[in-house]
């Protein structure tokens, strides 16, 4: 069997994620770990019996198949060109930039590169998104009609100096939410219509951002999508997401942190869903980890791609144009 | 105890449904029932014990405390004002009248009245709903912040002769929805958006309606409210609320037909959610009549009344004009 | 249609809840109502439209098709064998009596007679049982293996002096689950073995009776049942049946008093299940009269007999001698 | 922060699970794998950084804080031994040895070392059984009245060569049942009674093997513990726990393998359970480690020893001669 070799950008808390799996998929070795911070590069290298390398020792390493950039966002344009002009597969982090014409200008390198690049929506390969768009491509519903995903942050999750830095809810939360929308729905949206307010914290207020929203899209066939947003949930992380077809309705359910149920006086108690999207979604990043290997072997073409990106950007867009003018706005094609 | 003699005008598939809670509760006694079919009028009167009895015999018998209102839509406002008169309490099926100009003349003879209106929108008399209302009150989750409403028919279920003469769905369907909307806030909404298409059905275009519908509304103080509508769940009647809190979220499920559960090779089956209304909302009915007969003791004020009925009738209204302008449009006051 | 014309013996809380359902059945009408206590014979009897009468106004009444016995036990069996020399089906709760050869000298008259007994074991007719062992016939998960009944009393339901003339709680609480046990196996059993404590109550202790146990039973065939009990379930009415054949699982799940979930910081809560039989079993009483009406019609046999209330009387007994021996025991035939 | 270094016996199936997650804790590094089959113990090894090793290597290196006991059961007793003497914690598979006598040696040479011997009786660690027994110690349900263990093989797992050589069901599976029994109750059972056939396969029958049971087991106080197996669960692993005490019950559910739900006109359908234990006590796996790390630093005694690898054993024996005699068998201290 063919082991790949693989180099990691960025040791903090996703290269670590990201790290375990290129470890226990048999298909994998991890080579490298770059990062700036040498204690953190160390400690992550040595539990999974890699080396500490500069970036130019990848670029230069025949050996290294692919590199996956979980650094800063501001790196990661840089490095998805760089790495394919080493003749390297890339698995990068969303967002590729926070500015479109930068986007646009790497989809371009992508375009004219042989080598892939996989953007990590990991939502994509949580098990039961899994399931649900296999069952729809197999028709099990029969044509979609209304998609709904709820989507909320566990409460007390984000300093304000992040969300100051973030581009707002719908560049930084959302933007999870629109590829979802997208990829259940199957069809891009033509329409967006988005109320929202700062409800949760004053803070947010201030800084010009909001909190609480509701995005409703609709294609060109008229089928309609609707995202619901919180920035806190008391109870944890609140990720579920609604299809409903001419057939049938696929939907899925937070994934409790254990399965005790505990029936008393006081009723009937269930544990809370995770709290924090690592453990959340670990099995996601484990499957998103086995679609990249596929897509190394050539058996898969990436699940989404740089234009995947740029589309759920312009959705976010166009939600902050109809929340200004109180309008339906058309998104830009 | 006090027993109340009851009138029931209305002696369909609504009527039955009054007459056997009217028969059952301990304060009430079914004395009437006026219907136009006499057939129907006395296969039900016999059941419970009641007389069948013309319209006249109704008013001028002192002893009648109340009349109940489930004929048809035509004869409603009418049998108000007459009930009124003749010093009854009134129940009556939603809604008082198609027009808003005879639902204001009514809601001012109510208020001339010392006698109550209650307005018939059983919903907030499920079990769930009721719970959830009285935790809101309470303040089990704190301030609310997002209310979502999913409403769905059950496949099949109407006629599109049925149809043309409903008002169009928002008044006809997600009237219930913007009911269940107001009462879960507590407050009003001054804002509309809506999103809507004809999916389902081919006969429901050509008639100018639409079957899938998504409107958003927000309160002056920045609350958001969601309702999700079709005229088409294939697996029974889809109704749900969730009601999203500082401190917390409370949602009703659908209730399964039965509590059996099937594990095979197959997968995990459950029972759907009841398919039609009389079955899924047969305890709300009998919680709603065990309200009103609160009102008829005093104990308590109609929960829902002829105003409500008349603002929920201003949200079908303004998502109407949403549809036609794009635009989020303002509720008239 | 055919109206059946019924009498009711026993205004108590079980009578209401028969009276209700005959009242409500389109095919039957409730005529009368026997009671030694006038006043609630009279004011039942007024609910729904009957007259009181005597007992010999019962029988001698041609109109008169079936009656319901739902007086004290003591008189059971001798209302049983009137009724059937009076030429009325019967419907009569259980037990039919404590002592096994008053029920065998019943159990002839019945066989003697062209007219029905049903023993009204009711959580026969609890939708979830009912859907499970109409699948369990249709062949859904295969032979059937092993059948686990868990019965628990909602905790306080039950007086000391109630318990004193109870017979035990294999006569009393368990037969119950012996007859389910029997019925969802569709086999009888050979052999008990039991163990049992006193451990909620020390005035259970003190009248010699138990109030925790656990029946293991065998069939011929080696198929096992498994039945545990509790006199004390803090949190409600805890009834749940599992059926586990060759190709999968059958089980219900107690029945929430509503459908509301709570999610907040300090879990998820639902609702509790029912506390009282009444209302856990309300819809298996209006199930169970539906099964006496088309055993009236000629349409169905009883689904549960004198025989099968015989049966789970050997099963209580076996049990006892168990405990005593601290061995399995024959069930004698 | 201390890093313990850690030697493994075993590259199999189980020994690559914890190799896993000695490589994932921060506190513990694999350094050694020792394995009769060079390639399976160099796959593994590379995987994680270590190195393939003798175990006289094991034995000499001081560096080694802990062995992992994963091989065959044949070497347990063995391997504990001279990992004590070689100054090594140790962690090790179930059984310590399939003779009673030598499980006997070997809680004496434990007993005389300074060294924790920790018996992987893995299930405690399961998320909703370490969540369930907190909750027991803290008295959230009263005194513990009835545990009921559910506990059946998924079908098609086990080859009959396998169970020839298992000591049968008792022994080999519901060993883990007895552990669970004990560990939540919280007390010794002094009394065993079982009832068992074998229906799921002729073969099984035909080596003398039953695989269908129940056992039934009882404390000095009158505490109940049933077990219910079944070598054929068609549905997947059907792993369930119930702990009934005096003011409320605690139970864990079946995993499901993701958290869709489809909605369809043929029902609710929900995921199976997993199939197999590897994927349903993954977590287990990995809390046991954290759980055997806290250990080594001294901060929490074993949650399982020899003795309790003795007493699941003295229990399986006890239920061999209750089904001989058909008698309540004491069990012998």
């Amino acid at each position: 069997m063919t082991v790949f070799s693989v180099a990691l950008f960025g040791a903090g808390r996703i290269g670590a994620v990201h790290a375990r799996n290129i470890a226990e998929h048999a298909a994998t070795r991890l080579k490298y770990v770059v990062d700036p911070a040498p204690a953190a590069a160390h400690a992550l290298a040595a539990r999974f019996g890699a080396q500490v390398a500069a970036e130019e020792t990848v670029w230069a390493d025949p050996e290294i198949h692919a590199v996956v950039i979980g650094s800063v966002t501001a790196t990661h344009a840089d490095l998805i060109e760089k790495g394919l002009k080493a003749d390297k597969a890339i698995f990068c982090e969303k967002p590729i930039d926070l500015s479109m014409s930068r986007v646009d200008e790497v989809i371009e390198v992508v375009a004219a590169s042989k080598h892939p690049l996989f953007l990590a929506f990991n939502r994509r390969f949580d098990s039961g998104i899994l399931e649900m768009k296999q069952r729809i491509v197999a028709g099990e519903i029969g044509p979609l009609e209304l998609v709904t995903v709820v989507s909320k942050d566990p409460d007390g999750g984000l300093p304000i100096d992040y969300l100051k830095t973030s581009g707002g809810i719908f560049r930084d939360m959302t933007i999870h939410d629109f590829d979802m929308a997208r990829h259940i729905m199957g069809e891009d949206f033509v329409w967006v219509q988005a109320t929202a307010a700062a409800l949760c914290d004053p803070a947010i207020k201030e800084i010009g951002d909001i909190d609480t929203a509701c995005v409703s899209m609709q294609t060109a066939s008229g089928k309609i999508a609707v995202i619901t947003n919180s920035r806190r949930a008391s109870f944890g992380y609140d990720q579920r997401v609604e299809a409903h077809g001419a057939r049938g309705l696929l939907r899925t359910e937070n994934v409790p942190q254990h399965m005790l149920v505990a029936e008393r006086e006081d009723g009937v108690r269930r544990a809370k869903p995770h709290f924090f999207f690592i453990e959340r979604y670990a099995q996601s990043y484990a499957n998103e980890w086995a679609h990249f290997v596929r897509v190394l072997k050539g058996e898969e073409q990436p699940s989404a791609t740089g234009e995947d990106g740029r589309k759920a950007l312009q959705l976010a867009e166009a939600a902050y144009r109809s929340l200004e003018t109180g309008r339906r706005v058309a998104v830009s094609a």
